[in-house]
């Protein structure tokens, strides 16, 4: 067979990892024939490619980014061109084409799938919002970066007793937040999913400061946002694609903070770090096996489904149901924590 | 109600994890009160403790080690000991017990529940061996920094044109093996669960020359063993508390290989540093829910139960059930990896 | 003798690491008494303190912030104060300080050394900043922070093409940009010493596209200008205690080069994580070198000094020198760079 | 002018960004072409290499190994073929010869530049044992590789009531050792230059637990030796290059100590790890400045030199000074670290 592979949307440590275990699996297992298509979806418009064998892949499962390029195509582009794209695949020779990205890669990737792309797509996201598999790869990475930052930021907090309202990924979701502010023992996390009580907030941290303590650590998504009224509060409006912008929580917080606690309160906001590096091991691993599974899925005709962790084994299920909704972080997650607002 | 704690057993990345979040929701959400027992069992058969409160768990989320102390304790010590065991911890005003341990911890926490200790486990190992949980924390954390060693090692392998065997822990199971030999591509496994044939191994490692290449990595669980009469190897025979010796497989391996190959061969020996230290994010969250799930067992009654991860979510299952056989890695995820002999 | 000993100012990695060098010289080698006065100089005005025994000083040679707290005195409180300061020092039995902070307070020092207070500074800046000493701890923590967001960071850009303009610490000086910027091989570094040119920035990222490269990394220092005239720039004015505040020139910078450039720029601030957390091997070895020469010092009566390092030896020099001019980057250190505009 | 470079010896952070300086300032400064010489003096040899561009060093600042590969040649080879070596540059149109290197390599170069090869030295070596220079790259991150493990190590030790000796690099010199046993605060550190007394050795440790520690942490030189009759002995005896051979320091001490302290002592061997992988910020640093001033050096005729950091500065001696004896640890930085037996 002869197999394309893309990376799409953007970046998110583990993606060389999939190319690499794509090529292995396919070039050694079943003698297919790889090729990589340039730039995420705009490969498969423009034709850009190339061959992919042990060679190209070598060394790179433990590296950033991915050799494939990536970028983002709007989604009438894709829309629109359904017709050029299954041309563009049919002159490439293409039998399979395994699309590795986020929601709305998937989305993309069900659509052609639909007009009768042969397809297996890989769930990509480090925001962990893609529904039916319990993770993805990326989100383990991101939260570690995170942990790191947040270790180095506490430790200045405790000496220079500050409040710091730490600003991670997330702008729908608030697993980022989540997992970061757990793994921290950080005093309160606010999440995109539950507008946030400044009140409440303050009072949180207040009762921190009464029991003795000399800083607090406050995490928030990107996308998290106050109850109307509580705050002031700015939003960052829409972008050209669509995508919520970047409303700056961490320092409209931390200036409402300050007013509130009479405490010096200082934003940092993490960014970009977070989406790019050096996979984690386990992020290297679940790559590797989604980027096997996607293979084997495609020599038994899984057409229009994904590669998915469901416990401890790797299932595959259709793209439609994976679109149908984002994964929010659920109550019982919430009420676990204990630190979300 | 008066909750103990005791940590046993080797070193753990995340113990610290789950004193703090046994004490956090101990006490902050049931007003219980906590006993730190002293360095495993022996707290329990010599009554040495402290009170655990809130400041005593301060800032100790991401630290290693235990600040309770651990010790191994010959299991008939305990076997002939449990009314001594119950009497102190009926001395101590204990209503309930909350042992963080391994494989023997756990089968020693059977026995003492059987005879009549209300008690909830929670599982440890950084050997992913237990049996009834996807996986436990340390593990995580071994794999890291056996992939941040096998990187560091690849690059000098390659500029030097050597045939580097890496050994990591793993005396009965080839968990760490395998998943760090996942995430960093090496060439070859030897896990314990399969005996290995040398013959095979120094074809794929020639194979790996042949195409061009001028290193290889192998790595080796503790624990593995080449199929009898394949060539020689020294067993490492057990140690006062039964345990198997370490063998050195990576040593004879190395050398073995050396002389098939023609190659400069070299051992190297991760040892206890994978399993001490800073946990991962991804530890301090499972061992954090681990921690918090026990208590809420504890006031359900739970007991004779132990925390386990299915999927994402935090379950509770019979302790008799965990400790009747070790988690061996299945045929499966062999052949997944395809880099397991 | 009895030391007191304060650290003052912003965090710095490996503050705890002179601390327990100061109380390991002065009680183990000179049988001393070590006091630790409590915020920095507000210790030394309320008489805020505790003992330090070795006890109090175990485990923390590699823990960011300092046990001791530190904040911000404003200058004209410590000059109009000199006799309180001198009254309360004498009340603690105090026979010699040791200030560990940067150009503020060893200026603060100088002052109080001039009007009689035995005294003997430790450096201390991530800045690099202070004359008289090759380097100070803190800015090799600070750098490879730096370094280690940037390598993830350019994985990312090469993937996605983009410019990213990366603002590290530095407002008045540019060693941080410098040296991160040297050790990812970032093509261009903008410093607060040299006033940057907007039009040759773009030039130098033009051609580097020309020359087929998908992306581009600049490193800013906090403190960096444009050349009056060469593009917009808002300042960010002066905060309470007289120092500039943020101007946020990566920000300014990145839409500038946007439009420019015609290609997407995205600005990310490393800010705070640069100041704080675990110490690098190499700045715990000068703090404790700096600690215990301090102490050294005070029993050598070398008064209205601070330790430096000068190649691999610790020297004694006096404090005026050290505070009569902040240390700039060189030119002959730029143009060795190449990478600075 | 036709440059040649070469990486020779053992493995070493930073090789990379040597030659990717020596690429950069030799192209882009003066217009000269590079060769690069494959597998160290074999290249020089064999003749075999190939032409290094800006492309061939993209990216590799912070890889480790080295793109040219390296091997060890015996002594004996380069010293009866110096004829053979002027040809083969001769041949190659080589104007110059950059040789990265050790000792060894150093050794050979200044034979070759007696001979009348026109040559300028860089030196390498992770254990900082090469005269005239304050410190070479390398050294830096072999130190915070040790120190990382040293710290990870420690936790386990502490809450398991153990000895540990941990062995490190440095088969003639204790500079590793004595770096990372200053960093992270070990008990005790023995070193090649000073044969240890046991005895004494064992009293620290004692005192130590006497005063309430539960753990002790003691860092060997692989080089480190008892003072003969103390206790029992074995040497690693000499390979075939005439190089000692690891003699298991570590080993045999913690087997003696656990006689002697009647408590668990556990050896732990750091191995290559420590001279493998991504270099510091440091290593990069310097490893560039060494890279640039070699090409100054060519260009300004001073060959039989070689470049050392003095200082803040970069400058060059001849290599006859470099290699006319190790660099030991000196007396006064034994005294000053108080930890070295």
């Amino acid at each position: 067979m002869r197999i394309g592979i893309l990376t799409s949307g953007g970046d998110c440590p583990g993606l060389n990892a999939v190319i690499r275990a794509v090529v292995h699996r396919a070039t050694m297992h079943y003698g297919d024939e790889v090729i990589g298509l340039r730039d995420g979806w705009r490969g498969l418009i423009d034709g850009e490619h190339r061959k992919l064998d042990l060679h190209a892949v070598n060394g790179i499962i433990g590296r950033g980014g991915t050799i494939l390029g990536s970028s983002r195509v709007r989604p009438e582009l894709l829309r629109d061109g359904v017709r050029h794209v299954l041309d563009v695949a049919a002159d490439l020779g293409l039998d399979a084409v395994v699309p590795v990205g986020g929601e709305g890669t998937l989305k993309a990737a069900w659509l052609l799938s639909e007009a009768g792309l042969p397809l297996v797509g890989v769930p990509k996201t480090i925001d962990n919002d893609i529904s039916g598999t319990d993770v993805t790869f990326g989100f383990d990475t991101a939260v570690q970066v995170a942990v790191e930052a947040l270790d180095r930021l506490a430790s200045t907090a405790d000496s220079h007793q500050r409040v710091i309202v730490v600003e991670v990924m997330g702008r729908h979701t608030g697993w980022i937040a989540l997992h970061a502010g757990m793994a921290t023992g950080a005093d309160a996390v606010v999440v995109p999913e539950r507008p946030f009580d400044v009140e409440r907030l303050t009072r949180w941290v207040n009762r921190r400061f009464a029991a003795g303590k000399r800083f607090a650590v406050v995490v928030a998504a990107e996308g998290a946002k106050p109850r109307p009224g509580t705050m002031p509060f700015e939003t960052g409006g829409r972008d050209e694609y669509g995508h919520e912008r970047f409303a700056g929580v961490a320092r409209q917080l931390a200036v409402e903070l300050e007013g509130r606690l009479g405490k010096e309160c200082r934003p940092v906001i993490l960014g970009h770090v977070q989406r790019g590096g050096t996979p984690t091991a386990h992020d290297r691993v679940l790559a590797t096996r989604f980027g096997r599974h996607a293979v084997d899925a495609v020599h038994g005709g899984r057409f229009g489904e994904m590669t998915a962790l469901r416990g401890t084994r790797i299932r595959l299920l259709p793209l439609a149901r994976a679109v149908e909704r984002l994964k929010t972080v659920p109550r019982s997650r919430y009420e676990e924590a204990e630190c979300v607002l």
